[in-house]
């Protein structure tokens, strides 16, 4: 029987002397999913001026990842870049500034942190600048802007995630470096690689020249794939010869039909995703396939609650020897299921039960796979399309020739 | 366009006077489900020692559902009786009095109430007393030190609610009427009616009769079948010519596999049922649909988050001339996708396509219906039950003799 | 082990002789669906004119019914009254009168009976007229026009079959007795009775007053679905203190969302209801609720294929103490796999596993049920058949009026 | 609107005049399985034998092939060679001579050819002695016994059909070679290739080298993979500067979720394929694609009927100027429905319909897809192996050690 116990106070170092330890490290989940469905971030936007607006609310999810077993929270800063707070600012009620959102977010997630032995980890995600072939100098300023808050409120390490191009993913490692703080950088792909068409081993391979110490995917694709991508990152590495911590934060949803760029172009993002949502037990075998690999920071993104997370503390709870806080109230595998009133659900008290059950959806005039949107791919999205667009025609053949999509 | 507007302050009148006006009033979600996916109930036990516990976890998520449009918040103490917290007691780390249990509860929902304009709604539903055959005073004895708690803290009305047996219903009723204060009743059950066979419109006959006035069901049954319910219920009144306001609060889960007993008896209950979460048009279909039969207390049960009662809220803005606070954050039919930079996801703005999309589970390798665990159902669940229950054998037969199942 | 043995010659009696004496009498299968696959039936018009023009080509498949088991050859007479030939007689290449084909139809169906032991049965289905509000008279004369040839041929029983309204196959049996030999009625109706809403106990009633000595269904609904629809017919006999035959013959697609007018409405019918198609496995099952409820007469409709017959016979050898010919090329329960070269092939040669076997469809795209098509069913059919019927909005309006459809 | 007419005369020369001349021919359907169906073939076994012992259903089949629009009938000698026909001879009630197999399927083929215009194709298969590990020689002497009938009756040109290693398929063309007669040549392979691990598009190379002037897939994948094979077979032919017509007969099954060895893993095989089986209209997209890929002789193999054949035919009538025979009794996209009595049947007869239909499987408890069996695959099929193998577990290490399964 594993025992909750409190981490030993020897726990609580950084990032990079834990990993080189070998111990496994657990991140936390999604925050702009969890968030818009508790009514605090808007689809679309997904911007973070939650922080400021209803610091609570993202103060209550931060310590409900940290009781599932979370160790490393991270700033709720995910598009806080100044660029596409403006771009999006008209969603937000009144105008907050990209400082005190950036701000916010560090002293909810560093009080959080306080609470239990976790870390903390500023982090930075792609730009729009980049997307409007802005150049080096003011994608970077971008960076540069908000590490000063990170420097300032002096969070204990860094992530550039949610990249999907490793160009501007390496120009984020670059500026985040400057800082002396460990960095990490994951980006948002598949097996198939970037948008330019780098592979994934390449891409971790660029990465780590450019100063990660930490590398590997979140994002866009589950867990399945993901794990797959990071094989493929794996053996980048290994075949030059470079060194680094391997990381990996998939979505908690089932895409196996998804295509190049993930779970966007899919007809069911971002309302329609409910069947793809992953059980816990799902969330158990990704965490002992992600160990097997070699992954040792393993945690998650859209749509990773609380209980997905605690998931994979309990996954590995023989490896770690201690189970999360928030495991007072839950049982493995089900076991608090052996004292119900009704045998047949008692029988379910087991891990062979939820291991190999093949949950129904409920929907039998619902498909089990979707053909992905985009450019090319479906006749349909092109004529929606053009239903839709029929004012934005002139901006419709610019994002052509630019490519960006 | 709809605008958001505060409610009027004359809208702050009571239960009845609002329903009896015609207004809509929106209830909440499910408690026990999204505070266990956020770790602080147990699955299995399902008490409410978070109120004592973890009260900020309770108080944010009763936020939540205010932001999102519920005008009623019901006390967060569903198995709140004594027998029921001192039968799942060996859960609770250490022991908490029912009483407290129940104080808190009220205090955080008075305190939420307050920030907005809802009314609270004191709770209890169904006794292990009354299944374990224990008689009608006892019973009625453990519902009266929950009301004296409620009358205590002063709640605005109550709901008898979770009753497999009318029988039960009829006596809980009978104590919360004697308070002074209006009581509403729902029941657990489908359209072939309560455990020991009765109709939906007896029951609801029952239930008046009794002296509720408002009658329903909540929980066990996906919002399609609750319809259903409703249907029958509201046919056995008029039948009856009796008057009573009708009240919908069923589960955000689709279950048209469900047999006599509901969702406990599928396979998936309760760690599997993601891919049977329903999306929030679903459940804007729901509460047209509830609307349109003449339901005007229009809530949910198990895996209604938050986002799910916006649905409600949004779907009826039209007949109630305002939107909730959290619609803030949210497009109506994701109109908040209209700026994405892919022309194919702006194509998703619109509510031809939510409303028509029949979403993909992403799981290839699952069914999309389940055959329902229980006694002569099906064949595994036997054997199952009986590798398990080798050394509870005896307690097996007691079952069986007593029909406690 | 069961032994594949000719039939005593003691075999060979009429139908009431076998019936009355407990046999079990297995059925032929689906000739418009089985002859559209193989080229000589055209859907929509669905008539027989092969019998004439391709005389090779129905012996054939009379042959394998009977090798597979069958101990009746219907004639291939389904909708060749006079009225339906005329009425679809521009498919015809040359116009090929009524009586050639019902005459050909018997010759070809003796032929092969003699073959083995096998008994004819002269068949006739719903007629044009009826559905064209002619009088019982002009009914009676089309059916009359059959019987005769079945006489002057001297088939052995005679069945009135596919009848959607009681009223017309009361008239059919009526006509059919006259003839002094036995007759059997199967309409192709669901639980919810006839299109006049007569329920199936009351059908069951009406036709075995009429004369009929055998009564059951056949096409239009799944075996299922069927075989509770003939539980119905039975209790609906017993109530009224008549005894009768029962018989069986229903589709071999899996039709679970059918609603009351049967796999037309669906929207698969007739060009894409493949993943429909019943395993040899779910027609043992079919057999065996069959001959659990006490039907004897048990055989198949459209979709049945000469080893869903085979399927029949063997589920049902134990009973009967021998196998149908062409089993000699079948291994029961798979055991023709226990010499494979791979292992897990081998491993297949079992009755648990085809038991259990959830057959996969290849189609993650295509969802498991459909809504049917129909009045008041979806708004997509009206919108559909508008645009196809601009020039026939008269007889729509027709049709409508005289409620034909 | 397109005619039926009978081929010209000229029409009828050799294979190699025809495909040069850069006509489409038309290849015929699967006879195992259809046989087996009809009872006249035996699963597991799948040897040939009802060409002596029911030479009526075999000519049967090839009349409705030759209606259905094939320009090709192969001779019914799959697994007529004298080791395989040895190896399985117990299944044959009595011992019939190889030779007499082969005799008798040319004549039926013949004979049937005689009725069109179609040519004869002599048929070989792989043998039981090359994955006996048997040499050279004695693999071409099962071969050369083949031919020798093909050579005194005289067939139109030779197939080598359902290889699964390359080695053994280039024997094989070379025995058919020393002929003269034009010899195609067909293997059971997908994407990755044979069972050795040689590529498609290697394989192509090295059988037109041999000598094959027709090269291509047959059997074991569905057209969607045996299309991307036939890309990688083209590929590698354009590669090696090699010149060769293409040829593809796939499976009329769906099976997206084959591992390397095809449809024969995969759990339905071979008695719950039923969900999987083709509509006409999926054929008919299969015929395009093929036809766009350059593929001039589009053909089928297990699960096509005559009516997928027919679809081929109608999809590529307009290259063709011609419908088959078969195409009386058939209406192009449906459109025999168009006088049907339901308005909503009306609206079917459009080709946007069947074209744009996602046939549901009316099996809500059955899965998409399955997981192949297999070493290594899934331990499921390994314990059903053991529980099955406990008397040949000689063999099975036999088995294993050589790598033949």
């Amino acid at each position: 029987i594993t025992v909750i116990v409190k981490l030993p106070s020897c726990f609580l170092q950084g990032i990079l002397e834990r990993l080189d330890a070998g111990e496994i490290v657990i991140g936390d989940g999604g925050f702009v999913f969890a968030l818009e469905k508790r009514g605090y971030v808007k689809a679309g936007p997904w911007t973070p001026e939650a922080t400021v607006e209803h610091p609570e609310a993202v103060r209550q999810l931060h310590r409900e990842f940290l009781r599932a077993g979370s160790n490393i929270l991270q700033t709720f800063t995910f598009y806080a870049s100044e660029d596409k707070l403006e771009n999006r600012g008209n969603y937000v009620a009144e105008k907050i500034s990209c400082q005190k959102v950036n701000e916010a977010a560090c002293d909810i997630a560093r009080e959080v942190a306080n609470e239990g032995d976790a870390l903390v980890a500023g982090g930075v995600s792609q730009t729009p600048s980049y997307l409007s072939c802005k150049d080096k100098t003011e994608v970077k300023a971008a960076f540069q802007k908000q590490l000063e808050v990170f420097m300032k409120k002096d969070v204990d390490f860094l992530i550039a995630e949610y990249f999907e191009h490793v160009e501007e993913a390496v120009w984020a490692v670059e500026v985040l470096k400057q800082s002396g703080k460990p960095v990490a950088a994951t980006m948002c792909i598949g097996p198939e690689g970037d948008m330019h068409g780098v592979s994934p081993g390449q891409c971790a391979v660029q990465l780590v020249k450019a100063g990660a110490s930490i590398v590997g995917v979140n994002c866009h694709f589950d867990p399945e794939t993901s794990i797959e991508t990071m094989r493929l990152m794996k053996e980048g590495l290994q075949a030059a010869k470079l060194k680094a911590h391997l990381m990996c934060q998939p979505l908690a949803f089932h895409t196996p039909d998804c295509g190049k760029q993930g779970f966007i172009d899919l007809p069911e993002f971002p309302f329609g995703l409910e069947p793809r949502i992953a059980t816990r037990w799902d969330i158990q075998k990704y965490a002992r396939k992600a160990y097997d690999l070699g992954i040792r920071f393993i945690g998650g993104c859209c749509g990773f609650e609380p209980y997905h997370i605690r998931a994979i503390a309990e996954e590995l709870a023989p490896e770690r020897g201690f189970l999360p806080e928030a495991s007072e109230k839950h049982g493995t595998w089900g076991d608090s299921l052996s004292m119900h009133t009704k045998p047949w659900v008692r029988a379910r008290a087991r891990k062979e039960y939820w291991e190999n059950l093949k949950p129904a959806s409920g929907r039998p005039y619902c498909p089990c796979m979707s053909k992905p949107d985009g450019w090319g791919v479906t006749k349909g999205a092109k004529e929606l399309m053009q239903q839709k667009e029929a004012t934005t025609e002139q901006q419709l053949k610019e994002l052509f020739q630019k490519k960006k999509f």
